[in-house]
């Protein structure tokens, strides 16, 4: 009966009751949003500060799969997200406007968890939900999120910044995410083949936790202002390791040295990765979705960065005749290579 | 074999590919744009302006229907839609962001076709295209995109501003853009009984652009400046007059009168209307999709507006007692009712 009532009101609300509704809890928290929703735009100011915008579209099926995925935890996610690309230009995030398309399948209650997850990550980061759109799709749920950030101008940093012989760092851990997912799918599969059986998820709560509610690194960017660190460049794990060292070395127009031995592991990483016979050098390369900053400092930095229990160098970069390499620990030079998450090509 | 080679073209492409392939055309236009496309954002700065940033997701079979909208134009008026939110707050529009989502029916020479429009409108309009995401669905089409304009912090105009007295107006003509979508779903419907007939479309070109290819109104807010024009309050006309003056009026905390005998109708309109026995007034009320600008002015700025044939004086506002009402060409006062355009609805 509660299904029923609530599918009802979702279209008594009708669209502009359902945006009255779900936008009701809305703080304004940045003096640089200055109008948020309610007009034909918002409005906001960043007097000096450059402004930069990212954005992310994820749709059911290609990016997320609702039979494991709460979608209080995806509504989290898919800001979270968007947020680790502004954190990626060393800027900090401030506004965002979140547009979502929904099937009949969706009722009240599904809407009002997915901004759950939304307003929790708007509070954890502290940025502002400033606009956006409500429509219907004939199938399945999408999500469109558009973050604005705003740093000094002297303060971004770029993909294309890094020069010879910078240590090439990372932040966290990397392939859990991706561990994670192989995780759920599992148990999915389980599921599938009988609806009866629990799910195994028990001591994998952190490469769950990668996978479902990934957090962005604000906390490494505000470590950057107190510790006097600039990046030479940056950008986000979304693709995987390899994909973001190569974009690395494209913009910057290098080559770089990865060690397999550097590369940070959670030990459930390592487990499950055991568990399922992945080596999980392939996660962390190929496995994306972590979230992490991969950044490029000074030499001389390193001082400044050597005790942090959550930076890790893990290689140099070369000049741009050496290539992108993966320097194994057996010592053999391997080319990188970007396999990604390529989500034109999952669909085959 | 074209479509088949076409369509393995899009996945040898693959996600980074294809988004090097449609964005190599892009041109900056503006000083604000500071970076663009190949970062994790771009990167903008707008001094001492202020920013206006608006967003709408579009999804087929809800917003359009590819049997009868050429991806060119469905590309166009994506754009347009946005820019239109960006003029109704008295700004200029600087940069958008485009994210779409296609389904494995979509080959390489579908996604051109939607870019062109995307990239016309850019020109027309002398925005930046600065980002995006380009990635799969499972079925369908979606198309998701924001715009970001700036103007000085005392141009900017909002739903709230208006006073009792002051004139409301309108630009161009109303309800083409729904009489437009008539015309052709009824031609559809024919084409669906016998694929052999050819449209009847001849004669309705003008209602058939503004619904298929409609443009936002620039030239309005360049007049305004022109003329020393500050609208007290301002809204575009996406969801039908009669929701948009709502809008004025519960945000101005007004009431209004609109004159049935003011609403300018082109004349295709009138005869389609005729033809299909549908009022013209309902068309325009509640029809939408005319991305007119609807204003309201001080009395004292009627000489400046009096001898534009582009912009019409349809009522004036009232104390909010006396309701947002319209006064008929009989005389009588009925109350405006917010049918709109409601997206949320039309899936039943």
């Amino acid at each position: 009966m509660k299904d029923i009532r609530e599918k009802a009101s979702i279209e008594s609300l009708g669209e502009f009751g359902l945006i009255d509704h779900l936008t009701r809890k809305i703080q304004i928290r940045h003096t640089s949003t200055l109008r948020g929703v309610g007009d034909d735009a918002a409005v906001l100011h960043f007097g000096d500060e450059n402004v930069v915008v990212t954005t992310d579209l994820l749709t059911e099926g290609i990016h997320f799969n609702l039979m494991y995925v709460p979608l209080k935890h995806l509504g989290y996610k898919a800001v979270v997200v968007n947020l680790s690309d502004v954190y990626a230009m060393n800027a900090t995030p401030r506004q965002i406007t979140v547009s979502i398309a929904l099937s009949k399948r969706f009722d009240l209650n599904a809407v009002e968890q997915l901004y759950e997850g939304i307003h929790m990550a708007c509070e954890n980061y502290g940025v502002d939900l400033v606009g956006g759109d409500t429509t219907s799709s004939l199938t399945g749920l999408t999500i469109s999120i558009t973050a604005i950030g705003s740093a000094p101008k002297e303060k971004l940093v770029y993909r294309s910044g890094a020069r010879v012989n910078d240590l090439l760092c990372v932040t966290g851990d990397l392939g859990g995410a991706y561990m994670g997912l192989q995780l759920l799918e599992r148990e999915n599969e389980v599921f599938k083949v009988n609806p009866k059986t629990q799910p195994k998820l028990e001591g994998y709560d952190y490469i769950l936790q990668r996978q479902l509610r990934p957090e962005a690194r604000k906390d490494i960017v505000e470590a950057f202002r107190t510790l006097g660190i600039q990046p030479t460049s940056m950008i986000d794990i979304s693709d995987g390791l390899s994909s973001e060292i190569l974009h690395l070395c494209k913009n910057s127009k290098l080559g770089c040295h990865l060690y397999e031995e550097k590369i940070p592991y959670d030990d459930q990483t390592k487990a499950m990765a055991s568990e399922m016979n992945i080596n999980p050098l392939v996660a962390a390369l190929n496995g994306g979705e972590d979230y992490e900053l991969l950044f490029t400092l000074p030499l001389s930095d390193f001082d400044k960065i050597k005790n942090d229990p959550d930076i890790s160098v893990i290689g140099h970069m070369t000049s741009p005749e050496e290539g992108a390499m993966l320097v194994t620990t057996g010592g053999s030079l391997i080319p990188l290579v970007a396999q990604g998450w390529n989500h034109m090509e999952k669909q085959d």
